[in-house]
């Protein structure tokens, strides 16, 4: 089968990249070419013969047009513009998470090949009563533009599934911690930097109260949970196929505080409180509370605690000098 | 100030025009220019020297850009391709009811002057199961592209209103009966069809079973609310301004019994049951139970009875002969 990422060249796309080509395929069949599209590639790219990197924007409708003219049979669509970048640059934001996701949707509604479709929606299509627990019928309420657009994206996915041009699930994602890099645009990114920078020996700070609680998901379980989605057989689908995915709730104090149980009394002491308003405006109405049954019935995962996060991302990156 | 009115040839827009006409204005000022626009206007526009009717396409970016550069203070946005026809017709309902409303948005940003705007929106964002009650927290979850189209622009009507773009106000209709006039291409044609053409001799059907519920609500009470959702202080309107407007739950079984009782035993004898498998795959996943606490605590009004509705419908056209 051939499979296609869009947005392959970030963080997660190349994750998943990687764990489909060492698993050797999905439920469906064996890979037998998986294609990135991203507008740039890190160094140390995997060296395989059945992956192919396009450095080339998505949202170039020749680029697509001659990407799905492969006609692939599944499609991880992650490619899209940060929170923070969305907020700061309304027209981007529209142009790439919302006007070029419509434009995959028409593409594969014209070549008429339905391609089953895994798209990267995200939980800031809530916002508001932070008090509330999200469950599965509760509707978006975005107080950010990112938000907007992926609410967007999700109607069209299902109204395009519904129609039979496409077979397409959106998992709305936790905030993902921890996050190896640099800290980005995305509004949630301070979340990995306060575990990430002070590991690394480095200051990192929060822009929001300590008992700020988040919801949060390990890379580890988000790579599981798209590989998941798109070996889900479409006939236990009913028609909405938008998944609120198992995340995990914790705060900032206590990241902090299994972060401080694991290293030396150095490491925390990097943390600081930077208040910041615009952060704040957006991060504080995130709910951080969830039921997630239709996932969890279908068979999704979930991390159990915030320091087996910590300890993951330590041990993926093989950190040890700091370590209690 | 000046009003205009989207969509101000059809069945609403007249009405709604003919009663701001009337009442001379809304509680920010008096009706100096009232524009609508549409496609076509029917004989027996109101006379009025502040009433200007231009007959253009209001997704042409010419016409809607020379109305909104006289900068009207309010809009009420109407204009739309009915459920049916944009069920049968994905790319016309794409381009008016979702792009050319997107367009409006657009050049409201671009033009500067933030108008209030009244969005027509629809229960048909809903769908699925529907024995729950919908609350106001219930998500959309559209089972028409019809309903998927009113759905995203409400997310860009709340999102646009956030940025301080414009001062938006989402309404979600319930099915409006009884509708004068002839049938028409929308999906709910018939609730209005059933009481309408019998009680003017004409033979009706119902395309589903008799003890189906629907969730509706009279020309009068929609025109009560475009106009008090107009008046409504920004100040007290949250984030979300999205509204279940609060209809009436009735059956079909019920609507041609009230008929039954008003009427001679010859009119209901016009009533037949059509199964239609198209319009039964789309009425049959409206919810008709709603719990409409917010429309409610914020002065929006409702219908008693479907005896209430028949009657005022009967009186607002002069039916004496089939009466009781």
């Amino acid at each position: 089968m051939h499979i296609l990422i869009t947005g392959g060249g970030g963080f997660i796309g190349r994750r998943l990249a990687k764990e489909l080509l060492e698993k050797g395929g999905l439920a469906q069949g064996d890979v037998i070419k998986l294609t990135l599209v991203d507008r740039a590639f890190p160094m140390g790219m995997p060296q395989d013969a059945r992956l192919e990197c396009i450095e080339a924007d998505f949202s170039d409708e020749k680029v697509i047009g001659k990407v799905l003219g492969q006609q692939p049979d599944v499609i991880f669509h992650l490619a899209a513009i940060v929170s923070g970048e969305a907020e700061k640059n309304l027209d981007l934001g529209m142009q790439i998470n919302f006007h070029a996701s419509l434009q995959l949707l028409e593409m594969c509604r014209s070549l008429a090949f339905c391609p089953r479709i895994v798209f990267a929606s995200s939980v800031a299509v809530f916002g508001g009563e932070v008090s509330k627990t999200i469950i599965d019928e509760t509707g978006p309420k975005p107080r950010s533009s990112y938000g907007t657009q992926k609410a967007m994206v999700e109607l069209l996915m299902n109204d395009y599934s519904r129609r039979g041009f496409v077979d397409a699930r959106s998992l709305r994602l936790p905030t993902i911690a921890i996050r190896p890099g640099k800290p980005n645009a995305a509004t949630s990114s301070f979340v990995s930097s306060i575990i990430r920078e002070p590991l690394h020996g480095k200051k990192a700070s929060y822009p929001v109260p300590l008992e700020t609680d988040v919801w949060i998901q390990s890379p580890k379980r988000v790579i599981q949970n798209f590989i998941h989605a798109a070996n889900i057989d479409e006939k236990i689908l009913a028609d909405d196929r938008v998944f609120n995915l198992p995340g995990l709730t914790t705060s900032i104090q206590e990241m902090i505080l299994s972060l401080g149980q694991m290293t030396n009394p150095e490491v925390t002491k990097l943390i600081s409180y930077e208040p910041d308003a615009f952060l704040e405006s957006i991060v504080l109405t995130w709910p951080p509370n969830f039921d997630t049954q239709r996932a969890l019935q279908l068979g999704f995962v979930s991390d159990t605690s915030s320091e087996e996060i910590i300890r993951s991302y330590i041990e993926e990156e093989g950190i040890t000098n700091v370590l209690n």
